[in-house]
Order: C-alpha cells, then sequence, then structure tokens
C-alpha cells in the first residue's frame, strides 16, 4: 500500500457501490453495494406515467453505508490515508433546491412529494415539455440551443423536468429556489458549500444535458427560456454559468461528514461526473478507441484532443462537451437508445404465453431465466448470412447518429421455417449493425479510431454478442478487465483531484488494470457482414422515409 | 328422401371422406372419413428432403371403408338408389402407371419404391425442374405455356414432378407408360376405362397445373418437352389432347366395384376434379362472388361466364381454365401460399423455449393448444392504428397475384413495448392484406365481385380473423353452412353428372346449404384499413425491390 487511498463511488439507477482503490496501482482494497431502500420498494415512482423518482435519503443512507462497509472491509487502513473522493451518478437527475441548497425533500413539508425529489434518468413525465423545447430550438432565430446535443432534446435531461416540475407542482415551484443535479448536488453537501450560486457544478452533466456551451456565455440565454415559458424567468440567475471538470477539487470533507463516514476533514471531494464518463476513464478511454459502455442501452464516448480537433462538430452526436470525459479534450458521447433491451424484449415476447398461462409456475421462472441463455446456444450455430432474416435495432427509437425518436424496430426476411434462434441471431446483429453506424458517423466526420474498448454487463457477460460486434464493426474490441469500471474511473478522478497525479491520464496509467479479453474479427463474416449491414441501412432508410 | 342419392368422395391430404347426400334438398345422410394408414405411418415421406408420397392401397382402402359404411350409416338406403358418384382429390397429384394406367406401386416389383406412387401435391422435390420450366418458358421464342398459370410453373405441378421422377428412377422411367393424376385415375378404374389414351381426364387438373389449354391444341408441343429434356420425347402422344368437365360422367361402375363398394353398376361416376374446386361448386359459388377457401394457404376463385368476360386473362393469375369450376365458365384460380400457416409459425415460435426446455411437459402441451386462442382474445382488444406493427405475409412466397417465391414476411413499427398479442393481430390483418389484393387484382382486370363466400377451417373457427378479413376487404363474408363443402360440391356435381340436374347452377339451387353467418365490414375500420392497407403495399414493394 501506498498510503495514499482513494474512495470511488458510483451511484447507479438501483444502487449505490463503494471502492476504496490504492493509488499505486490501482489494487481494489474493498467494494461494497447498497440498494436504495425506498426505490427498491417502489416509492414514488408510477411505471404507468413514466414517473421515476429517487428519496435524496436513499443516497446518504448508501453514502454512510458503502463507505463505513468498505473501510471496515479493507481492514487497518486510516481515515487519514483516504486522500481523495469523487462521486459519480446518473443524469440527467435533477432535484428542486431551497435557497440553501437543500433538495426540498429534505424538508418536512415535502418528505413525500414525488416533484421534491431527484427526478431519475428514465423518467419522462416531461415529454411534452421536451417536444416544446425541441419546436422553439427549430423556430428560434437565433443561436441553436441544440447543436451540441444532437439536434434534439430529450425528456429525459434537465430543462424538461424543471419545466414540467414547475408547471405541475404549484407548492413545489413556490418552495423553489433553484435545480441541482445529483452528481453535483453531492459533493457540495460533503464540502459544505450547497449554495446554488456557486456550488461548483460539473461540465460533463451542464454540457451533455442542460445545453451549457461556453460558445453560447452559458445556458441558453433568458430570453429563450422565458419564451419557452414564463415560468422559467429568473431562473437563469440562480443557477450557473461557470462549469467544472472532474480533475477539479470541490473542496474538502466537512466536519460533519467526515464524521458520519468515518473519514478526516482531509479529504479532497472532487467535482462530480456521469457515470458512463467516469466508466470510460476506469476503461482508460484514450484518443484513438471508442469506450462503448453495453448494457440494455449503449454508451459511446470518444475523446478528441483539442489541439488535433479543434471544437470539431460531429453531425447528429448526443452530446459534444470539452473536457467532459478527459479534462482538455473534446468529450464526444453518442449512444443506442436500445441493445441488452432489445434482447430482453424478445425474451418477454417468447415468455407472454407461458406468464400469461401458468404466471406462477416453477418452470415459467425458469423459462424467464434461461431463455437468452438457450437463444444463445442455438444462435452461435447459425452462419451469417443474405437467407436468414434481417433486424432493425430501433426498438426504443434512434438516439444516435441523427436522434429520431419516431423510428421503429422491425423484422424482414421471415419464412415458415424461420425459428426463434434465427431471429434472435437478427436481433443481435441489428444491435451490432447500430453500433457501426455510429462509429461510421465519427469517421465520416473525422475521428478516426482503430479499436473498441467495451464496458458494461454485456460486454462481461455475453461472448456470442460481443463476438458478432466485433465481425459486425470489422475492428478489435478488447474488454476491461476491472469488475467496477465506473467505481475506478471515479477514484482515478479522485487521485486527480487530490493531486496525487497530474491528469487523468497519469492515473490511467498508474491505476489501470488493463483489458481481460479481446475479440478479433474474422475476415470471412466481416466481408459478409459488410453486405447485410448495407441491406440494413437500406431498410433503415426505408422505415425513416415511410413514417411521414 | 327423394330416392336418388349421390356420394361425394372427398380425398384430401391426411384423409377421405364420403358423404351420401339426397339430391332433392341437399340433406346429408351420412358421413365417414378414413385416414390413410400408411402416410400416417409416415411411410415413403421424408420431410427432410420434401418428399411425400402415397400409395394407391391408402386411397383404395379407403374408398372401399368409406362407401360402405356411410351406406351402412345412412340405414335402409337400397344401393340402386345411388344414381352417381363423384370425387374429387387433392392435385397435381400425378403417378406413373403402365400401359394399362396401372399406377406402377400396385406391381409387385414397384410395391414399396416412392416413385411408383403419387406425389402428393405439396412435394417440392422436384424444384430444380420446375425452374427449369421456367426458364425454358421465359426464353422459348413462341407460345407462352405458363401464360394462364400466373407466369409460373410450381415444383408442386405436373411437368415438374413428371420430369424429376423420370430423371432419378431409371426403373420407374423403363416401366412407365404415362401418368395420370390422382382425380382422373380413380374415376378411370371404377368405370374400367383406364387405357392412358383413353381415360377422361380432368379439364381442372389439366389447365390448372399441366398447361394444357385449348389454345394451345392442348399440352405444350412435344418440342418445347423434348428442348426441356428429351427424356420427355413421345410422352405427350401417351398423354391427352382433350379434357373433360366434372358434369360429364366418367361411365358406370364395373361389376367389380359396384360389388366391392356394395353398389350397383347403374351409379354413375363423374369426371374427377380438384378439391377446391369442388368446394366452392358446393359453397354456392356464382358470378359476382369471390370464393375463398380459408385454411393453412388460401384457394381464391371467381368464375366469370364466358359471354361475359370471353377467354379474358387475367395478369398474374395462378389458373385460368375454361370450366374448371362451373363448366360454361371461365373459372379463375388464385390463392394465397400463406394464411393459417403464419399463425401456426407464431404459435411455434412463441413456443420455442417450453418445447425446447419441457418437451414433454403437460404444460408445454397445453401451451401449444391455447397459445392462439388467448392471442385472439388479447388482439381482438386492440383497435386498428397506424401505431401498430404492420406486418407482411409472404412467410411462404407469394402465390398470387403476380407470383414470386422468393419474397418473404416482415413484421415492422416493433417497440420495447410490443407485445405478442399486437405482432398477432399484425400478422392476422397482414394476411388480411394479401386478400384483399388478390380481390382488388381481379377488380383491376375487370373482374368485379360483390362479396366474399369463405369456406375452410378458418373461416368457420375464427370469428376474429373473418371480422378482420371482412374489416380490411370492406366487403361482407359469407361463410357457408355446409360441415363438409368439398364433398357436399362432389354431390352436386354427381348429381349433374347422373342426370338429375341439368347443371352445376340447378344442382347449387336445390342442394345448397346456404349460409351460417355473414361478418359485416366496420366502416370506421375500413377506413383505417385502407391507410394501412397502402403502407402494406409500400412495404411489400421494397421488400420485393430489395431483394436483388
Amino acid at each position: 500500500m501506498s498510503g495514499k487511498l482513494v474512495l470511488g463511488i458510483d451511484y447507479g439507477t438501483d444502487s449505490v457501490r463503494s471502492v476504496l482503490i490504492d493509488t499505486a496501482d490501482g489494487t481494489e482494497l474493498g467494494s461494497v453495494i447498497f440498494e436504495y431502500p425506498r426505490w427498491k420498494k417502489g416509492l414514488y415512482c408510477d411505471a404507468a406515467s413514466h414517473r421515476f423518482r429517487q428519496h435524496p435519503l436513499d443516497y446518504l443512507e448508501g453514502l454512510e453505508y458503502t463507505v463505513r462497509e468498505v473501510m471496515r472491509q479493507a481492514g487497518g487502513v486510516r481515515p487519514g490515508d483516504v486522500v481523495g473522493m469523487t462521486l459519480d451518478t446518473t443524469g440527467s437527475t435533477p432535484v428542486a433546491v431551497d435557497r440553501a441548497g437543500t433538495p426540498l425533500a429534505l424538508q418536512e413539508a415535502f418528505a413525500d412529494d414525488p416533484d421534491a425529489m431527484f427526478i431519475l434518468w428514465k423518467d419522462h413525465s416531461a415529454m411534452a415539455e421536451a417536444e416544446e423545447i425541441n419546436a422553439l430550438a427549430r423556430s428560434w432565430g437565433g443561436t441553436d440551443y441544440t447543436k451540441y446535443s444532437g439536434g434534439i432534446y430529450s425528456p429525459e435531461w434537465f430543462w424538461a423536468k424543471v419545466l414540467h416540475t414547475l408547471r405541475s407542482n404549484e407548492r413545489v415551484r413556490a418552495a423553489t429556489y433553484s435545480w441541482v443535479e445529483h452528481c453535483d448536488w453531492m459533493p457540495a453537501l460533503l464540502t459544505g458549500n450547497s449554495d446554488p450560486l456557486t456550488l461548483k457544478r460539473s461540465r460533463c452533466a451542464a454540457g451533455h444535458k442542460a445545453m451549457w456551451h461556453e460558445e453560447f456565455g452559458g445556458l441558453p440565454s433568458e430570453e429563450f427560456l422565458v419564451r419557452l415559458d414564463p415560468l422559467l424567468g429568473g431562473l437563469r440567475d440562480r443557477l450557473y454559468s461557470v462549469t467544472w471538470t472532474a480533475d477539479v477539487a470541490a473542496g474538502r470533507l466537512t466536519p460533519e461528514w467526515a464524521g458520519r463516514l468515518g473519514l478526516t476533514t482531509a479529504t479532497v471531494v472532487g467535482v462530480g461526473a456521469f457515470d458512463a464518463h467516469l466508466g470510460a476513464v476506469g476503461g482508460e478511454i484514450r484518443p484513438g478507441y471508442l469506450s462503448k459502455v453495453v448494457g440494455t442501452s449503449t454508451c459511446d464516448m470518444v475523446v478528441a484532443p483539442r489541439e488535433q480537433y479543434g471544437h470539431k462538430l460531429v453531425r447528429g452526436i448526443s452530446g459534444q462537451v470539452d473536457g467532459s470525459i478527459l479534462p482538455g479534450m473534446l468529450g464526444l458521447e453518442a449512444g443506442q437508445s436500445s441493445f441488452g433491451d432489445v434482447y430482453a424484449w424478445f425474451r418477454e415476447l417468447l415468455l407472454w404465453p407461458a406468464a400469461q398461462r401458468f404466471p406462477e409456475a416453477e418452470s415459467t421462472r425458469l423459462l424467464g431465466e434461461e431463455i437468452l441463455a438457450m437463444l444463445t446456444e442455438e444462435a452461435e450455430k447459425i452462419t451469417p448470412a443474405t437467407s436468414v432474416p434481417l433486424a432493425v435495432d430501433w426498438f426504443n427509437g434512434r438516439r444516435t447518429p441523427d436522434a429520431n425518436p419516431q423510428v421503429r424496430g422491425a423484422v424482414t426476411g421471415l419464412t415458415l421455417g424461420t425459428k426463434a434462434p434465427a431471429i434472435f441471431r437478427a436481433l443481435v446483429e441489428a444491435t451490432a449493425y447500430g453500433s457501426r453506424r455510429i462509429a461510421e458517423r465519427f469517421e465520416e466526420e473525422g475521428i478516426r479510431f482503430e479499436g473498441v474498448i467495451a464496458l458494461g454487463g454485456i460486454a462481461k457477460k455475453s461472448p456470442f454478442v460481443m463476438q458478432v460486434l466485433a465481425d459486425v464493426m470489422n475492428r478489435p474490441i478488447k474488454v476491461a478487465r476491472a469488475e467496477q469500471t465506473v467505481a475506478l474511473g471515479a477514484a482515478m478522478a479522485a487521485a486527480v483531484a487530490a493531486g496525487v497525479y497530474n491528469t487523468f491520464e497519469e492515473a490511467q496509467e498508474a491505476m489501470g488494470q488493463g483489458f481481460e479479453k479481446e475479440y478479433i474479427p474474422d475476415a470471412g463474416r466481416a466481408a459478409i457482414y459488410d453486405d447485410l449491414y448495407r441491406r440494413y441501412l437500406k431498410l433503415g432508410r426505408f422505415i425513416e422515409e415511410t413514417l411521414s
């Protein structure tokens, strides 16, 4: 042990995980997970209306438990050895705060009001508001505020959620002073600077979800916001114009929090960031690689050195923010709005009869668990060919390139002899075509890369999907070794914020865990997929053109 | 009882059924079915190579059993009261015969040779030969012999099967004098005139499956056949140039067969025909109606009075034969190569996990039985709309209009929220669009009709499918009341052949059973389907155009 330890604290959708890492070589000394208790009970959520809220106490209880427990797990670690900690979260996950920067749900009067809680990334209550933002952005004569967000503002993002809440809950509106992202609130609270006017806001959240950009002089103009809705009047001045990258310290632990966590006030707390971006850091993203988080959906990230690319704008890519991933480089973020979710959809489809007819049966439960493995086993035996089904992966619309939430998925080339594994293979291939399409957009726009770094559940668990992905993309794909890539990335950021290393690159060099596996494309299959991919593009064009 | 009874004998794919009918009013006095014993055991068949053969003894044993049993069932009927009998069969189901017209399989030396047996309609061994026939027909400078068969010759038809057998089995080739269709062999045998040169050949089989037409002077020319393969040289002269419609008597029962069947030599045996065509007769087809047999696939038939339509040729319709359905009218036959088979495909797809994992379980068996009913129950609740999935029904290629065996099925408009019943509904709608497309082709070519008469299993059993069909076609659909429409049609033909009635129309008038139900299109849904149908056509065009 080097005597310089850091905590990486990763707030996911269902749980928070803290890892304790040795800055000398990245060794993991402990790893503890905590499931949000209120969330687990389904409190404050309503799937039917796409409302997903999280109570701040879920976050705070999880923080105390995991930090104390990971220190206990590591054993013999002195609190003073923990030189830094960085917290990442999902996003956009904003909350309404009072003048002191305290989430309203922490006031007794709002303790059970979902609108006073964090509005989770996947909450889609604000569909109508997102549409209004898009309509205004398109008709607005001045600056195109969506230009760094792929041209389409999402209901999952900051302004849509803020506006929806202000409109729909008068009590909350009256009590709200400002709004804070989850990743900004945590460090602000821990360091005792939660004044909404001065707390250090993350560049990552601001740039990717709130239309903040240096070029705009910060957030969209007061005029734009008021035109959107007079309810937004004045809010801009109670938010921020300056933002910070995750290599910067937000401050040090307050005595109160040092006590609650069993640490000391010497511990530096870094500026927060979104989980996917620190995941890319933990997975050793660097120029020349596409870092791909492969899960229910994907997040595809590239870093582009400013000296080489300047402020290059890539057509139709969702996020393009200076320093959002590696400080000093453009962080470019794309993504597929469904990937593993497409496979899960097929599992549910095939499970329908049993779930409908024998919902309580043990056999139904077993089928649910095993279908994907059964499909994989059979699908692996099928050779790619033009004679098998061809699918399009837009089951949740298309996020990138060129966001279009209206497009939908399809399966073609079906015959009376087509069996479930062939369709499953077609769906896997379709998600891979979607990945290739993103990669090709980067390349068309001059952002070159030689290989892919894969992170996330599917990257670790499905060699079948990963080999198809390598064959379709015709690029080698390395899978990061670290089990907790995101938390490791947060730990690297903490090491830089605490001054152990000067740059993220230095931290990656020292603390990176390397790769456990590399999928090499097969030349024969890649050639067949070249053909099939062109057919996929054609089918996609048809689907998109016939929407109208 | 009028004292004038007829037998309708219907040879289906798996069984033969005989019904005894009173010519006075169509009352059914008895109905007996017999499953082919050798076929049931799977003898002489090989699904993997698409080989499906039936032994003549299956047919003969079935004839004796069902006729004797139906007479016993009716009770008190005098054999002399049975004035006529007509037999219908599947087709094209040809067999190689010797000089005496005896199927080779009835000779000891060929008793177990599949190539010496009847080659069932669905046998696809002759794919290559069908391709050759099509290639030659297209390059052939002279007569287009496929013009009355929709422009594409099928591996299911006479010449392809003949050629394939002659090429692949030298022993059979050496012993073969001529070829006979199942529907021609039965009356020939029963009336003691089975000489291949003189036995009465059915216009229906000849015109729909063997490229026979008056305009060609009968079958395709010797030159054409020899160019196809010198092996066919001379065969034309050992076949036929004259054909007969089903209102004509083939003869009377021989003493031997009168004895075997328990009838008398007074019984007239009518010229045979194919099952679908006599089904249309039994279902009271008449000018101005489309008669649609709705089962695993469909057969869509129209009769066009010659005085009104002359020898009108309809583009892209599989069969157009003078007198094939009602003597004196053009019989036009179209069809969808899969209909109920598409639903069965979806059932098998959804059953895949359970069948794979718990093949022997009672729950799997139950699911298999109940899935379609479960899907129907849920699918009925869904309102037609552009927001639901859109499918194309070409899971077994497209037979009509404009045959194209290469096209395939598709399901589009899929989202993560799309559940099995929505896909099922889309498949039902797609099969209905396929039906509408055939109806529209008839109309475009000037063959008008006001309503649809539906026959077959799905017509009787699925009100959901039938209502969708009525809404999509925007035409009322009457469902024939008779349980055994095909056998009833054969009985009507027998009544005409025996001289009880002068025409099929008279027999229909007297013996018809009318309709049990009429599905009336809903104007609102029909309007929505107008829109969706246009999208279906667009999707279909895309699929067809991108094949190349």
